[in-house]
């Protein structure tokens, strides 16, 4: 059960509008990097996680629900650097340098569909999707998921810092950038509580996999290589169950292909 | 540049046809879990990767072709769970009972668009898409990307294992599911490799972000709760540049949303 | 800024599991009339409200966290209707009643991806898109779409009511209805709160507009037919500002598609 | 069955072109607010009306067609902003104003793709999906879909005629905004007919719904604030059936959740 | 400008209702082969051809209107096939073979979202996209894009022709078969009216283009292999401008491959 | 089974990093026209021709893999245009003349989620889908999706061409061009090679279709005209089964229309 309060996280000011601007933050609301993403991944997560995990799933659930304020935060930060061209004024709008560079480098639809206000999209117009949560019900999967969603959300936020000079909106993503730094943090430190849990899911026997082909790096190249001794070629491996080695792909010859295509029989025209 | 041989990278055999492991199967190509997103993603991500660090180059595009095998490996699988229903015989279908478990169990695509044989979907139908490839330019991300494909596409093909008694299906997932072990390790390797590269991107300076909020878990519980004591509220912080603490969300108070509101001007109807 | 309790809005029991029914479920998650579409929608409409019109932000938001907490419920209703089927005890999978009726009736990726759990996609397996959110910056506008959001939602909570005969189901969609109930009732309150709003947007001057075509019913039988009088081609029209009149689609006749054509240069081949 | 005529519905001319704003009119043709989303909704809708409600599967396949026809107008104005620009000279592209202007402000699809032509796209070159169509199989469910579509569809109409200042394409726009004026009018006309109709939809007996609920608006602000006696929280409800109350969400406590988890075993890892 | 009138192209009868034939028919309404797509092609590909070909376009518009119609009886069919199944008698669904059977082998959404009637979607539920639709400006290549979706249209109606025994459904098929054998002959007659206009587009003059490479056959086989001697590696091109050849892929070596990655310079972590 | 070599097929240069030709370049990447489409697409193919028709499957895999490779020119030719921003540098980013083109005119999210680089989209920012694949299981179907793909796909080189005038770029271009001359004529070759195979699918027996309607061209106009006397509308067909004809609608007549009506029972509201 979910409650608000009418105040923002953290505060969100913009001294010169930039439609250019509020079409990249799109990028942080409705894309596959974005809020929507972790917020609703958190708490698909968090749906899934029995009794005997409370504890992570208390986790996944308050995490989720800081996210939902940074929608709210971004959401008015792209209102605001669109600000400067309120719909009532929109006739003289070829004539308004914010209405203007809204045309050329904003995204139509921000004026057109949302009046010049947040949309679930992308920074290309491309909306939001279920594809980009990941809530698989097995908890060390669902941590590396977070891990990658936060070192690929700091990633776009650090980019986002790098394109303004706003001091505003500096203000506002140097929060974010650092909250983003916390959640890499607490996703790291749960993957560590969890223990011993590699290969995920740690709860499939090994004894079932093939395991002639568990630790060797096949190499596909079309001439055969000597093994280039790198970390992922030789030593003990982080699993802690075996030692890399060096290898190609095995094949299975020709005659299981000939097998193979004798047993198919369809049309053809 | 690529190649290819006329043969399977490993075998594929199939003892007793079955529509509707064949529609589980579609996950395991074209889903979010699935070998084409993951054949794409390190083929996206090698094609980003400098001259520098021409070791990562390779190590992601060999892994990338090995995957393409995958691919082939699961579509001969498809085809070969919904044999005995060639379409020459489609006439008599409701009658065999392949066709009939097709009918009710498999995907309609897989008969009326495909001809019974493999499809870039995954199980519920759903076309492949590009916003599965995560690729970002910045190489730790992209490995912890790679490490969660990895986990969420080994769980996948567990679940798949559990869900078949075919001997031959049973082999096939024994040496998937072991060459997602050793991908799961290469690229947990790979990152170890990096050396100190938290929080991701490394490069971008910490001074910059708002270090106040950092490393604090923020509690967005309803009523104030006691600090758990958790691994990610107390502690030194796994990029070894904090400690843990315990809060609440900071809020900015009413006079900043006054400001934001009083700064808004939008027509109503 | 958001909260939340550790405790559902309203009590959610299953007495027999039923995979089936929690397939029919994932509509009202993740589908176009479901309870992700609402809370997003009446979210992304309050961010855009401003402040001489609080009122309506704050009846949005309200509605929106509302909404947050059906989706926690409806989640919560989908695992309890795949219980019985823990993920440990996969295995003898299809001896399992629950879990055969699971791969037969329900959604493949809610084992293979989910474990078992809610979804952000609908009924069909199709992911949730930003898509089925409207947010048009304008207040009739969006409370049109609200009344029409909160129809479609009813109709498919009676749809399901029907469907099921679980009492724990029955009892969780009569309280989800009830409030269904309330929705179309305040969005219903809150237009007629707004005055003469039609046409939508009231704020464009209709003498802008080609006012010979404004209440004409334009008849588009092939064969031209009478009149019909019907209260939408005779009588004054909702709007006030006018008669409803019956006609035929006016034609800009051939010399126009001519003039048309000649201005056009294409290549063929 | 349907015929055409080889004449546009009305006039379309274009006296500058102005590939920017041809971009624009992708948001009425393949657009959520768009002609082939109206065009195919009455469409579906119609499909559905039975018998005894021939009047309104007239009204509502009458209206389709002549949708099909404002497809047809908004494709040859995309055509007429794009001109100026045809293929056989393009390798001269760079130092053509209009195909400059179609580089930069332009969609890189409507020449790569297209050859200077409308698509079925909106303004944001996102594909038109089958997901605009609301065609729910209940009247009135379907009736206050269309005010909806209307409603912002000539929202959008008249944010495309302050964008402009061709003579044309204002004439155009003034047709299609009086066509969306008396659509809007004739969808509320055809709502009021069906007499007493709410809650949609009318056929389930409210008492099947938890009445203690079916009122009381909901508030979810963190604190609990006084009912602040808007139309929404007290009087007469828009349905006739009952009185608006003000409330909170009911929570069913942490016995239950304690159970709901209780009864969950997941694995973790 | 369109007109239709009230009555079907064909007749559509169904004897026995079937809701997973109704599903299957929905590939042949809103999927990659069926009506809508060819419906608005048409209509697309006709809105882009000038006036000095003016037969093309109504060649391509003429056949566009017919398709509106097979959408038609298609819904027509769906709905049919659906009966049995009124809405008012839902609550006694389970009891109800046609239901039971809908419940368990028909499209969720059909029942949930559409009342069991038609919708623009595929026999997987994936909704119709803009992106079925190839309207290129070419006309050649438009053609050659009609021809292959009238092939995978007649193939897949003759899949579903196969799939029935109900005399309805077969007669329905059976026109709609006729039909899409006229418009493939329509299209391939209309390609032969062009003249030479290969490769395509003709426009372009092959001077232009590498003609080291215009008409070798590139292996790609692993280990070289000899000219297989087919029809597409000896003998004249159908173009008519060259010799078929035999060869394998160029390759521009390390050099290149070093210099490009002298160039470039990014960020790993 | 697949192999790569560290060397690109064909050598890619840029002299003059171009941000929006970068943007233009990404629709033959991961665009309908573009080569992820058309490697995916005879990859499928490939894997449901079955033995006896080997030499066609040989025939789409080793174009397949050609066409992998052309991905990975493209997305080297991405990267090089998109030069020149580094993302080390990307803080001064304002003041470089190539980033600031890139966020004027290059696509958001090449910036921001990819660093840059080559993205799985196309030049819309659209990802791609498995939707533009094509695999029907019948090979003449197939191939004539295949003559669709080149034809678009060298319409799209060409245009690509004449949009640049580095000198790199065209070169890049004019062996892209070529290759698809060559897939041109090995479809072409192929699909003759077949012989008679109309109407596809030639398997079906054309005295189960309504033979009365398989010849004749129907006229849709509104207004009864003369047979126009086209070549698809009189002379022998290209099938060479029949003679085309012209004539109308056949129409199944009022009755019917009743007697459909009658049959159906929804509830309205």
């Amino acid at each position: 059960m979910f409650y608000h309060e009418d105040t923002l996280q953290y505060e969100v000011e913009v001294e010169e509008p930039d439609p250019q601007f509020a079409k990249m933050l799109q990028q942080a609301i409705g894309g596959a990097e974005g809020e929507m993403r972790v917020a609703l991944q958190y708490m698909f997560q968090a749906f899934a996680v029995p009794r005997e995990h409370e504890e992570y799933r208390t986790l996944l659930m308050e995490t989720a629900v800081e996210e939902l304020g940074h929608i709210e935060m971004l959401a008015t930060a792209v209102t605001k650097n669109l600000e400067g061209a309120p719909e009532a004024t929109r006739e003289a709008a070829r004539e308004d340098a914010v209405i203007d560079a809204m045309m050329s480098h904003g995204q139509p639809r921000q004026a057109l569909s949302a009046g010049l206000h947040a949309m679930p999209v992308d920074s290309n117009g491309v909306p939001f999707t279920g594809n980009y949560v990941v809530a698989s019900g097995n908890l060390a999967a669902d941590l590396y998921a977070n891990i990658m969603a936060e070192s690929t959300g700091r990633l776009l936020a650090t980019r986002l810092y790098e394109m303004t000079d706003d001091p505003g909106m500096e203000d506002m993503l140097s929060y974010m950038i650092a909250r983003d730094t916390m959640h890499q943090n607490q996703w790291h430190a749960a993957v560590d509580s969890l223990g011993e849990h590699l290969p995920v899911p740690a709860s499939f026997p090994q004894e079932k996999e093939n395991q002639e082909y568990s630790y060797t790096f096949m190499s596909t190249f079309d001439e055969e290589r000597p093994d280039p001794e790198m970390p992922w070629t030789r030593g003990e491996t982080p699993d802690g169950n075996g030692e890399f080695d060096y290898g190609r792909q095995p094949g299975n010859g020709f005659a299981d292909v000939e097998a193979m295509l004798e047993e198919m029989h369809n049309e053809v025209n």
